[in-house]
């Protein structure tokens, strides 16, 4: 097996894929792509979803979780719109959801619980169906390989560029594709955040097998993000494989790392480009914490610093404040010592042993200055460590959310 | 006994107090005071404090919590300075709390143990003790009951203005005082935040006994305040009872009700004026929950909302996004039916059984527009319920925090 390498391409560069968008006119700006439909030819086809752990879950989360369910992970359609969320809005929602999914499967020629539908955009205010199922017959027209493109687009909210990955592999001379779309940039959080992905691959894979390889994966990328520390009502991560390669992966078998592998590395693409493109962001801070006792404690660490407002602010400033760094680490409930501890921005030692290192201030401002840059936590306590992706917290942030209903 | 009745004064309105503030040369400001002294003159004085629960504790922190022990809550002095944290300074640090606190002590007659520090301002950078020491002297000679009015004034940092309040009441046609000085407007987290406070009265109450009161006080005032989330490395809250009116507090005793009443409106007085003047805060924000299962499910959601950056910057914009609010609460861990939430601002209803309410556009920014305002949600689950007090996150946030240290 060869190693997965990046390749041009879109979500139907992995085998038996369609897709398309269309100016659906949920989005208040005329002429902006905002309805998209994916679906797989293949009748082998198979899905599993990842969704939001808020309470509060939009219509089309609660009926795609029902439709994997009911079509034990036969999916093989996604329906998506960005511009409504179609959250909170009771049982008109509900209907909505399941209406718009219905006409979808009655033109694809499949059941109503095999396509999965997501939504995106502000929450509580009705999405009204004529508007989806006047643009899906226009949708599953165009459905094509080349069209499959424009889908990383119409699922854009406040992000600034639309988020795919396209990776390749070779097993015994055949190519095997892991593609991926992604979405977010406010309301992102751990665990699930605004964010729909939807990824797909040609290789052979069960729905049971295909739902514990997402699991590690988002766990492993999106899980691992963090712009806010809002967690959203519609977050979506859907995989589907077609299977068309005839390359299996299962559970035991030398396949399994392989695959693993490469749709680790591929929703870690996805997941940092969702940092980078935070709202308002204009850098990607990777928080690494090593030397914690155990995992949890380097976890907790590294997500009180990312979730951190003054530590974020510190940064967009390129204010070498380690004081906020450590602090962060203090109430975040892991149990180190503090006089321990050795703060890194990059390779430039900020704080030593707990207090400052005597640092230059213009080289740390360097660093602060770079888009991508590492803020490293040694404890020295042990060998456990954890990472989180964030990004900078800007003015740009309080302008894009203080007015994004209206 | 007479209801506590708010009056003009100072920390020194409780009879046996005094005070004064010197500019030390701590701030970067030249001229601006940041040096404070209070003091007590009843041998027979009580004290209590509580302290940040952040695991890295400042060194006046560490030292103060061992002087109430030492002293066994008979300290008669607090020596403060702002425009330095004294934290993440290593033994150096510690060695400089401990010998300015002697130097004090000395000063006025006391045992060292009997002097409690507090600092507030930049972490990580170290103090000089020269400048506390050679401003000492100076500081003891202006004790004065008129010169306590400045302190409120030198322990400000980012503080818009200085926050103080003083209670006035009368047990048997003799007048007691309850006297309260804050700073705090980032790093403002429940559980104690940057956030000092000075408390003095005259009543006379055993330290166990000023403790347990002072526990029930900020538990339902500082605690209940939060701007960003962020808890500090030297919060501290500080009551010192000089007992001169004879006025006895004591558990089971009538006195003891009446005492914690005034206690608790001290302490939600100066808890308002920090949210008030959350850095960059143009609004007083009241979370209110109610119609919870259970408290704690009530002041989960009540943190949640109060702490999403998303909420704030939409209530800078005044834009009634109450999608927000919900999506909040459902990621907050409580447990509710998302289809029963009504939730308003002020007495505007903007979602009603978990759905639009259909309101008037135009009257809801209204309401958002105003200083103060409240966001009410009913879960209509059962009969706990919880506030928060909490500001907006403005544009100011940001410019304060990108650049505090430099």
């Amino acid at each position: 097996m060869q190693k997965w390498e990046d390749v041009e391409g879109n979500l139907a560069s992995a085998r038996g894929f369609r897709g398309a968008a269309v100016a659906a006119g949920i989005k208040k700006k005329r002429g902006e792509l905002d309805l998209a439909l994916l679906a797989c030819d293949a009748p082998a086809a198979t899905a599993a979803g990842l969704f939001t752990t808020n309470l509060v879950a939009a219509a089309p989360v609660i009926l795609s979780r029902q439709s994997l369910t009911e079509s034990r992970g036969r999916c093989r359609a996604v329906l998506v719109n960005s511009g409504n969320a179609n959250a909170c809005t009771g049982r008109k929602g509900m209907q909505m959801a399941r209406e718009s999914a219905r006409a979808a499967a009655k033109l694809l020629g499949l059941q109503p619980a095999q396509v999965l539908v997501a939504s995106t955009g502000v929450i509580g205010v009705p999405l009204e169906l004529g508007l989806v199922t006047n643009s899906l017959p226009t949708l599953v027209e165009r459905l094509s390989i080349e069209n499959a493109s424009a889908v990383a687009r119409a699922i854009m909210t406040t992000d600034t560029f639309p988020k795919s990955c396209v990776l390749r592999s070779e097993v015994g001379g055949k190519p095997v594709h892991l593609a991926g779309i992604a979405k977010g940039s406010g309301m992102i959080h751990p665990r699930m955040a605004t964010l729909l992905s939807f990824l797909t691959t040609d290789a052979l894979i069960g729905p049971r097998t295909l739902f514990n390889l997402l699991r590690t994966a988002v766990d492993a990328s999106f899980n691992r993000v963090t712009v806010d520390g809002d967690t959203s009502t519609n977050d979506t991560v859907v995989a589907l494989a077609s299977g068309v390669t005839g390359v299996g992966v299962r559970p035991g078998n030398a396949s399994w790392a392989w695959f693993l592998e490469g749709l680790t590395q591929l929703c870690q693409t996805l997941a940092k480009m969702i940092a980078t493109d935070g709202e308002g962001a204009k850098k990607l801070v990777i928080v690494e914490v090593q030397g914690a006792r155990k995992p949890s404690d380097a976890e907790r660490i590294a997500r009180a610093i990312a979730n951190s407002p003054l530590v974020k602010t510190a940064i967009a400033g390129s204010d070498p404040n380690w004081g906020r760094i450590i602090c962060a680490a203090g109430y975040s409930g892991a149990i180190f010592d503090p006089n321990k501890v050795d703060i890194r921005v990059n390779d430039l030692v900020l704080c030593r042993d707990g207090v400052d290192a005597g640092f230059d201030e213009a080289s740390a401002r360097k660093e602060l200055d770079r888009k991508e840059m590492t803020l490293r936590l040694d404890l020295h306590q042990g060998r456990a460590s954890a990472h989180i992706w964030t990004c900078d917290l800007t003015h740009d942030y309080i302008t894009i959310n203080a007015s994004y209903r209206t």
